[in-house]
């Protein structure tokens, strides 16, 4: 494969979006990405739409002919990339996949989701069809029933306590302050996660990630296109992707996901980075503990340490290893089908120092991690500063 | 890219298979392939999983995970691409950039839908979900009511006569009596088509493609792995994709699919062969009308004479280009999903040489033709004997 590099990235606002359609939403992120990569859209020459479910949230599916439509870029190849929550991710790594291969120069990854025009017990529903329907949701688990089940096995294995979650979701909420676009933009205290209502036990309403409207962008080009287009471009340096079994019962640890370890294992081997190289992360927070749980896995700090270091600020900004500077799904929110291109969105702008208040100095080497389901797929990518 | 083949086919019975699960039909098309391709499922890299509405029709998204899982092929990548009835083509096609990347030297490409499940309307409602629910479904458009349009147009343009459309669906039959694995092995006359129930006319029950459950699966290498594993490879000499607006409204012509002619250009050219050249094809025959309209646009006979050609015989096997040999969505029936694998099988299998009864003589160019929705989307491949 050759290198392949980020030349534009576009956000829309996070949050509940009744006023914005999807078609509008995505046009939003395109149009923001095209500009901020400045070129022109004619020189796009492919498409990659991760979305998780379109056909349950809006009925509509063949999402990926009505974006290359209402974006002008007809006849361009559009092709929608599906793993849940990790939707985003993979369509991130098929946009770097093709670029890489040669068969075209300019390539667009994009994320949507649009969750909020349903019912919450809709959303919640259509959310847990990323869980196993026929072993896991039809015998009465829930999606946060199962993050929760790993939180309770965390504790146990681990002593990681509820405040050590809660310590996730403050330090989120925090660096969400600072982020525009963020679905939450207010500071919560340990004492309101504690005394905020339960979901399942140990997971408390603000341990959770939102129901969220949104849609990233990001627009990939190979390296070489890349250094005449752009002073600024960041290199892919690593990708990895890995699946595991999508249920619980299946699996060898509660409180790791294989997934993610395989993921990152391949992206780091590419990279040629240990996890010590790495300057700041996006990971997959969707619940306070997958974050304690990504840390760990990613080899920030040691098993069963992530609540630790949590608590002692070693990921907030100015911390030893920066984690969420975007506000994470907690804060920013996590319109699911974008979440993985909206993590990549933020490191692309902390590397290059366009970060405002959340940046992190000097920050030469960013990673991205975005989870499927409870972990039955994963994918892990290193983005590194290209001078 | 590098050069990259087919090593490995397999196909499932396609039917209404109440007593087969989603996850069986996947393992036992995946297992064939593997079978077929002689290899060991440990040398296979990465997974892509052609799927369009498993959300709505098994509630279940995130199937990538649980096909990896299943097949026993956990933690290699696997994701789920989604384009509606192009869904298989498009998974092929991220199969074959992926290994022409040199990221996998050996990946599978899937197809599956489970249809029957649920009630009849339930499944038409899903798959008008292919179309533009903004702007075509919620002011009265159904699936077949679209392809209705286009008919009408067609003989007002063309002179194309409902016996001609007849004619398809006739000679589909036909072949998919040779079919073991077709869901109508049974011959129809035209005079059946033409006295079969009123759909939207001038399209009538015999003029559709059915609902059907199914799996498909392909199997691809690099040319240079595939020299060593196979005797008889088949190389992909081109591959094209071409997204076009998803509402009829919004195009230029109501006779042409303008994805098609786009993706059929790529696919010639990078193959490096003209029309004259395909010695058979699979296309994209969800309604009779749709045949006809492809065999215009692939270019196998002039604009409008497509209903000719075909009453004249010469897309039967035995005539100057057999297209459909395997029974087509007609005849075959039509697994959304799979149908894009599923063309590959066949062509696959023919230019093998091992097709029996529907064998086309001395076949050594195929072209296999994949539509998502009414011509939103559309893929074509090329493929070459390799000897």
């Amino acid at each position: 494969m050759r290198d392949v590099a980020v030349i534009g990235v576009g956000l829309t606002k996070f949050g509940e979006l009744w006023d914005v359609s999807f078609r509008e939403l995505m046009m939003e992120a395109g149009a923001r990405a095209i500009e901020n990569s400045g070129i022109d859209g004619k020189q796009i020459g492919a498409m990659y739409v991760g979305n998780m479910s379109s056909g349950q949230f809006i009925r509509q599916e063949h999402i990926s002919s009505i974006v290359a439509d209402h974006a002008g870029l007809v006849p361009i190849p559009s092709t929608r990339v599906e793993g849940a929550c990790a939707s985003g991710g993979l369509a991130l790594r098929q946009a770097i996949i093709d670029v890489g291969s040669g068969l075209h120069d300019i390539v667009v990854a994009a994320g949507i989701e649009k969750m909020t025009d349903v019912l919450a017990g809709v959303a919640t529903g259509a959310l847990a069809t990323a869980a196993d329907q026929e072993w896991e949701v039809f015998v009465g688990a829930t999606f946060p029933g199962l993050y929760a089940l790993m939180a309770r096995r965390h504790m146990y294995e681990f002593g990681t306590t509820e405040e050590q979650m809660a310590a996730v979701a403050v330090k989120n909420h925090r660096n969400a302050c600072f982020n525009t676009c963020a679905q939450y933009q207010m500071e919560i205290t340990v004492d309101d996660v504690m005394k905020s209502p339960p979901v399942t036990l140990p997971l408390k309403l603000l341990d959770c990630s939102p129901i969220t409207d949104g849609a990233a962008c990001a627009i990939l080009a190979s390296a070489e296109k890349a250094r005449k287009l752009t002073d600024t471009p960041v290199l892919v340096a690593g990708t990895g992707q890995a699946s595991d079994a999508i249920s619980l019962h299946s699996r060898t640890s509660l409180t790791s996901l294989q997934a993610t370890i395989e993921a990152a294992r391949k992206a780091y081997k590419m990279a040629g980075v240990k996890p010590d190289d790495i300057d700041l992360a996006e990971v997959h927070d969707c619940f306070t503990i997958a974050e304690i749980m990504a840390i760990e896995d990613l080899e920030f700090c040691k098993k069963g340490e992530g609540g630790k270091v949590t608590e002692q600020g070693e990921t907030a900004i100015g911390g030893r290893i920066p984690v969420n500077t975007s506000g994470g799904l907690k804060g920013k929110g996590h319109p699911v089908g974008a979440t993985g291109i909206a993590q990549v969105v933020e490191i692309v702008q902390q590397l290059r120092g366009e970060a405002g208040k959340r940046q992190v100095d000097g920050a030469e080497i960013g990673l991205a991690h975005n989870v499927g389901g409870s972990g039955g797929t994963a994918v892990v990518h290193v983005l590194r500063r290209g001078d």
